[in-house]
């Protein structure tokens, strides 16, 4: 039994050592056919883990169809559903293609994404653009005229002068402004406003020349002047990018992914291959945007932007980012505590993410199933609240369920006691 | 006795009452000689309070005869001191111009101003343009070449193109920036990084049309992207806007400015017409930036910048901005207990100014001089340390000196009793 644990700890240094030396650097904006492994014309990729269309929730059912439509698969929504029940619109998780989806996760073979590479490791990761704000985007499962236009003037416009911009820039550290971005009150999940901003001083200038026709410059720089989520979905990238160097290492139990459907939370690990061990999702706990919304019109919690806890960040950082917790009608003491909390189920600190009201402490990184099993201490998400139909209706936190992580121990027992 | 103690009490509330109803909006960009009141083509203005020319700081002397050469008033260093010894050239403080500057302070008929309007009050007030980063700079009271090319390019480049963008954006409302920033780690004096770039977000679009030349354009918007304490001049003018109104109310006990020369220390009080209460400046607490400066190559306290403290932002609300702790070696804990500290000493709360990390408390605003003597707590100021020649070497805080405060309380006991 010793030699596992020297074991299982010399492969988890090995994991800790690859999150800590990830370099993600944003390089390239392109339609998904384009780039994103394993797309087709006719595939929709959806917030993971895995499950069928006919247990799927409200905003995926709502969002993939409205994805069929968008591409122009379907002239309907009920004809985009019938080609989904026939098989004719192959429908995977965002996960399995070297993706993350924000929310619903919806991603269709025209849809712009961001292009995030690992430059230690030269492996990719990719995630759609923000659809800047609003309470229905089909990042929440909604679609009607008016999203199909904004995302449309996305693929046609922003997508080119973006892609322009950043290859003029040479690419955009994504490390660099997530450590400037944690100094200035962000914790890179429910807020990244200062993400975003750091971001836009950084590509403004190089917007300038990225379209001969200034009116078509304006409407992006004002797009993105006012996109207060934007960079948020740079990060979920980056994240994913410095994860999946991480994968499969033998007797390694860090997490290497989490992910919610609306209906289940599953989680990855790295020395058990690409197994998800899953778990009801837990509901939402925080504040509802309207009166009339409360907990009864949520869907239990979705999206794979917790891919962000997963380096880390968010829920893990919430000392960083006080304003967060007024989701929660939590304190200063709350946050200090919560990330003193997520210190006791990681595995180390990343020293380039300073907690200023922490006087500079590192955050907490790597995720080990372990030790979440022997505390029982659930991570921490800081998240949106989707409708179960579609649509935004709060943000607040989540904890991931236990069981995902019994499961994974058990399986890991099984693995490697055996071997 | 305690009739005079009821109306200082009620003179105090209609001061406050004027601080917290300030709405400081940025509405143009002008050179001085447009708009700053009483300047003229043969006038340098320098941070307060009155000083003659002969026992002034390095920072002023070199900076002044800096601004003669630029204006083109004297071919040389030489010339421009004689001249300024002749009396040929006019040497005022900023302050009794409605303008307040940053450092030496140093402003001439060309700089161009940020003009802050106080939409409350209608009156406005001034401060130069940011000349961007480095350590040698006219702020600083430094002045060769390079900074008088980069001086005049402001004043022929980017002064138009900034007024047009902040006409076009009808005004730029200072107040709603500040509020950001502070939730962003800025405290809004030695740390302005989060308001200028909310602010660049702001502009950015606008900048766009303000000139035909779209280089002019980029190296405009790159100049600003790249300024990070561009939006600290704003603030300074606005500071200064917001407090003019709560000038000469009788009985009012409550500090109106407060400024440094690098010689001394100087205040004005609400109920005190438009003296200065002035003692020796005190040496800055902090950080030299190069190991070969230490405190016997700094000047004493230098600049308006405090009229930031003046109302309640920089060091009176230090634990919105953790990282400024850096300079001094201080906590988290430090920052709050300065800011606590701060509280005992000032007149009310600024709602609009909500310090994260304290759960969102207001800060203190409207320092009254009567607290100060009983409590002897002096204000504590965040500010750069300058070069006793010229030069930017270091930053850190520093404490207002008792004395003001001491010779205040006695000219208003004086003022007081006699009527």
């Amino acid at each position: 039994v010793s030699g596992i644990k020297a074991k299982i700890e010399e492969a988890n240094q090995k994991t800790l050592d690859v999150l800590l030396r990830g370099q993600p650097v944003l390089v390239d904006i392109r339609p998904a056919l384009e780039v994103v492994p394993g797309m087709t014309e006719n595939m929709v990729l959806h917030s993971a883990p895995p499950i069928e269309w006919k247990r799927m929730c409200g905003p995926h059912r709502h969002g993939i169809a409205g994805a069929v439509v968008w591409e122009g698969l379907a002239d309907t929504h009920d004809d985009a559903v019938s080609m989904i029940e026939r098989g004719e619109i192959l429908v995977e998780p965002c996960h399995h293609h070297d993706t993350v989806g924000a929310g619903a996760g919806i991603t269709s073979a025209t849809t712009p994404m961001l292009v995030v590479e690992n430059k230690s490791y030269g492996n990719r990761a990719y995630s759609c653009l923000s659809e800047g704000g609003g309470l229905q985007l089909i990042k929440w499962g909604s679609y009607d005229e008016k999203i199909a236009e904004n995302l449309t003037w996305q693929a046609n416009v922003l997508r080119p002068v973006l892609q322009a911009a950043v290859l003029s820039a040479g690419g955009v550290d994504v490390k660099s402004i997530i450590a400037k971005a944690v100094q200035m009150g962000d914790e890179c999940h429910n807020r990244s406003i200062a993400a975003s901003a750091v971001f836009f001083r950084e590509i403004a200038p190089h917007l300038l020349n990225a379209h001969e026709d200034r009116n078509v410059v304006l409407s992006c720089t004002e797009s993105l002047a006012a996109s207060e989520h934007f960079f948020l979905h740079a990060i979920m990238a980056a994240a994913k990018a410095v994860l999946n160097p991480a994968k499969n290492i033998p007797y390694s139990t860090v997490v290497t992914a989490m992910a919610r459907n609306g209906v289940e939370f599953g989680i990855q690990v790295s020395g058990l291959d690409d197994v998800w061990f899953t778990a009801p999702a837990n509901d939402v706990d925080g504040l509802f945007f309207r009166s009339e919304w409360g907990p009864e019109d949520a869907a239990p919690d979705l999206g794979d932007s917790c891919i962000t806890e997963t380096i880390g960040l968010g829920g893990f950082i919430q000392a960083a980012a006080p304003t967060v917790q007024q989701y929660v009608q939590g304190s200063m003491q709350d946050a200090i505590s919560n990330t003193n909390e997520m210190r006791e189920i990681c595995v180390g600190t990343n020293q380039e993410v300073q907690i200023p009201a922490m006087d500079f402490a590192g955050g907490p990184i790597g995720i080990d199933i372990r030790k979440v099993v022997k505390t029982r201490i659930a991570p921490l998400i800081d998240t949106a609240i989707t409708h179960k139909d579609h649509g935004l209706i709060g943000a607040g936190q989540v904890r991931a369920p236990l069981e995902c992580f019994d499961k994974a121990i058990k399986a890991f027992s099984s693995k490697y006691s055996a071997g």
